[in-house]
């Protein structure tokens, strides 16, 4: 950016089998220097698609976004869905680095086709909400551009800001959220990436097309009616079975369950959408087969938002004690326009209601807050800087959060292994990074994991989920697929219908361990701990109704790490 | 604090030999959960007189406060002049430990005498600064007292606040301004303690009373004259040498040197003393010789602030581009009522200047912003957050500081082992742990320590040093006497005068190691680094006017923790 020069280069030999976030750890660590400031012309942001894009295999489309995070200070991978990861492998581009930051004062939007990258001085679109944003794009690049876009909080340099990709309607509500990967994208002063369609679209090689059909089509003749719970109701059907678990935050993590929480469930949003005629079900990517997305509209049928979800729901719902789904779309859509994670604004505003900034329950207060970013305000300034700064700029000692970045919504008192992967995965609290919902397994059918709320089996649990997820996000495919052991042998059969690479399940675990190896020792060399400790009052205070208690020691997470070094 | 219970208790076997800081250090070692949140109930707050007060050692009245800061998040002891130390010895107070917090809304007084603590509620004083504060105090408790107390900053828990200790005039002009130590306070609910004077004074026991005096005359006889130009200009002096050298922070760190030094010099500053009757030379404390305090007053003769030193007219004055030390002046006061670090606002504030929030050299709009942290509007609240917490919140990259901590007021690209101790020193940035000036030496008569700009021997000097002055703030006197060889010489036969320990100089030298040893085990248990990286643009630019760099290498800083293992 500081040249505006590009190169199309072919991909390093040693990162030939690397893809998404494995390819993204290998290249950060490489080539950008660890202890580097998030927001100084070292860092990169890198966007690299899966393995498995352009194959039929489910879900396939997840674009992984990486840098080192203005958040936590540590390597960071968020993966979206949208068209992004699809016209990219059209495009022949396994991935997108930005490298340095210009000089002047000036927005730039980077037009890439298949044989050059276009430098687009963007002065009109400074200050534009995404929405806003993307339409001018499509209205000038037509609509078959997939877009990559950053909101007023990236170009504000605000630490929670999140990088839009737009979705298959060319709407930007798919959102890689966490992190603060649009920080960076603003620090590089680009305002959007457009990708353009190629006339001529690349085919990603297949070593053997019909195997890998034959495999996808008895997964998905599983797969597709066992996530039909997911299928409809979104994955706003976790608000009943997280309130029921007695681990929904509530009122800031002080309680596990809603008393409205009927209001905001699945089930309510499900009637919402199917009596106002949105689309309570949706594919987010090309060829996803569970279709959790949905379109929310308002009372008169108008679209209002998409993609709109659990996070979204339980921390600016039930964590800051609003019971209303219209407020929580607005929350919502408002986030996606400004470009702000929704998980990080929902803790960050509920550390401003333990300050009195704002009143519990007060749904217009926060949509009025959030439109704040936009404006540019100190209070909106500070809102979309996290919730760790909330806390420290109003005094506030209640802050869920973990090294720098808010916790999701799922509280660790109840969700035992969750909150091992909050405490030690090289992303922090990030529950993407070790899905352990009620239910889930390791790969070690004969092993006991315990019951959710159980410490026992959850070490072991959240770092086998932990290397199931990292193979997701390598090879691109949705973890919502699942980061199960029998999902993984169909994995197994899929990489080598794809690759002659002759993979073996041990193969793949040892693939999967050696992105978080490598992600550690990035974040070790940026000074962050491999560790963190939750914060105090998880120790202190059992959470009603079920008075779970965190009780993970400080050893068994050692021991949680011990097992990479192996 | 939650019970409002007190113990006064001897003081345990293993921490008989410990004084100040070496106490803090072990004390939060014993007794404080590393990982704790620094405002929660589990911090503490100590304060801890030195080993040689009583004595007739000169400057033995420095007072230890520590915590774990909200700063940095890992062990901070900052020390103070003024009274409190005298009156805890009169007391027999070796240390005041607070611990835990009320509950209820409540703001309280510690009334502290030989033979009782008095919680005294003050919801009068809530929102005082300082200055107020004090002088109702006095007016109560009479002319006699001591006190330590804290203004708006700490009471709203913003994580500059310092603790202000009264001084011999009464005036709480002295400041335990580094890490925040006044939000611990704030935390407490404490406002300020109050020491009363005893009627029969406690007398500190020494073995050989009359050699003690002997070794004290000597020492002052050579201290008194070389410390000259300490007296008469006081740590002001350091503005015209800190220019010369090159490493007077000027504009953010982006100049060594300033085209206005000259307004803002310690010749200067004594011209305009002088000229309007106020005084150029003070005391800060009982036994003080050195005398390096003043008292500033303005061009009515009125009485503006005293204590104004060269940090607060660096980092306030040549870093903002302010050359002007009525403002100054008004800037240190105004810091002094509220309550807050002048180093670290001198630092925020250049952040805010990065992000536009004020103008460079803007002096009176200096002044508002401080006084907004009294009127506890969010700009006050974020500047009182400290310049890290700036830099995040306007989305500013240049932010001076290491781990949370501002830098004090020596560039370290010019002043190298300062630099050294910035990045590996237990408390993080802080001049006071390793104040590597010009000339200063290591223990090694037969080391050649380099010239001030030069990496040659700066990993000796500034461990040397470290050690040496852990040794002034464990026996409580004044680091300006000096963390020099031949000053240890002094000290050593102080100690032997004073107790019978029989130290040998390898015992003393042992001593100091062994508490950024134990300061180091906290910080690692609190999760916080040995090592930290300066911030990125002290490696990328070199500093006018003399072009230095900062050229010590990662593995260089290694080696510095190399040599507390052993």
């Amino acid at each position: 950016m500081k040249t505006k020069q590009y190169n199309f280069e072919e991909l390093k030999k040693e990162f030939i089998r690397l893809g998404g976030r494995a390819l993204i750890a290998n290249i950060m660590l490489a080539e950008v220097n660890p202890a580097c400031h998030p927001l100084e012309a070292e860092n990169k942001i890198i966007f690299a698609n899966g393995l498995f894009i352009g194959t039929p295999f489910p879900c396939p489309g997840r674009l992984s976004i990486g840098g080192k995070s203005p958040l936590t200070g540590g390597i960071k991978e968020s993966n979206v869905g949208g068209l992004a990861a699809t016209r990219m492998s059209q495009l022949g581009l396994r991935a997108i680095i930005i490298e340095d930051t210009p000089k002047e004062e000036e927005w730039y939007l980077l037009v890439i086709s298949k044989s050059k990258v276009e430098f687009v001085k963007a002065a009109e679109l400074k200050g534009k909400g995404n929405y806003e944003t993307v339409a001018k794009l499509r209205d000038k690049w037509g609509p078959k551009i997939a877009t990559l876009s950053i909101g007023p909080a990236g170009e504000q340099l605000l630490a929670a800001a999140s990088v839009a990709a737009s979705d298959l309607d060319g709407r930007p509500a798919r959102h890689a959220g966490r992190g603060g990967l649009g920080t960076i994208l603003g620090s590089k002063k680009v305002k959007a990436l457009v990708l353009l369609r190629p006339t001529e679209p690349e085919l990603e090689p297949l070593r053997d097309p019909e195997e890998l059909k034959k495999v996808t089509r008895e997964l998905n003749s599983i797969l597709i009616p066992k996530k039909r719970g997911m299928t409809i109701y979104g994955t706003a059907g976790m608000v009943s079975v997280a309130n029921e678990i007695g681990g929904l935050p509530t009122k800031n993590y002080r309680f596990g369950s809603f008393d409205q929480m009927e209001k905001i469930s699945g089930e309510a949003l499900y009637k919402i959408i199917t009596s106002r005629k949105g689309k309570p079900t949706e594919a987010c990517s090309p060829g996803c087969v569970i279709r959790c997305s949905n379109m929310y509209v308002d009372k008169n049928g108008e679209y209002l938002t998409s993609g709109f979800e659990y996070e979204t729901i339980a921390l600016n719902g039930s964590n800051l004690l609003i019971g209303d789904l219209d407020i929580l779309a607005q929350i919502d859509r408002t986030c996606d326009d400004i470009g702000v994670d929704t998980i990080e604004m929902g803790n960050a505003i509920a550390v401003a209601m333990e300050a009195g900034l704002l009143k519990w329950g007060d749904g217009q207060a926060v949509v009025s807050l959030l439109r704040e970013i936009g404006q540019g305000t100190l209070r909106g300034k500070l809102i979309a800087s996290g919730a760790t700064n909330v806390g420290k700029v109003l005094g506030v000692a209640r802050v869920p959060a973990v090294r720098g970045q808010g916790l999701p919504a799922y509280d660790p008192r109840a969700f035992k292994a969750m909150g091992v992967t909050f405490a030690t995965s090289p992303m922090g609290a990030d529950h993407t990074s070790g899905p352990a919902i009620a239910g889930r397994t390791g790969w070690d059918p004969q092993k006991d994991y315990g019951a959710i709320s159980e410490s026992k089996g959850k070490i072991e649990l959240a770092r086998e989920l932990q290397v199931m997820v990292s193979l997701c996000d390598a090879f691109g495919f949705c973890f919502f697929v699942g980061p199960d052991r029998w999902i993984l042998e169909y994995v197994l059969k899929a990489i080598n219908a794809k690759f002659d690479w002759n993979f073996t399940f041990n193969d793949l675990i040892a693939y999967g361990k050696n992105i978080l190896r490598i992600e550690n020792e990035f974040n070790k060399k940026a000074g962050v701990s491999e560790i963190n400790r939750l914060p105090d009052f998880f120790y202190k205070e059992t959470l009603p109704p079920h008075n779970n208690r965190w009780d993970i020691s400080e050893e068994q997470l050692k021991d949680f790490q011990a097992f990479f070094s192996t």
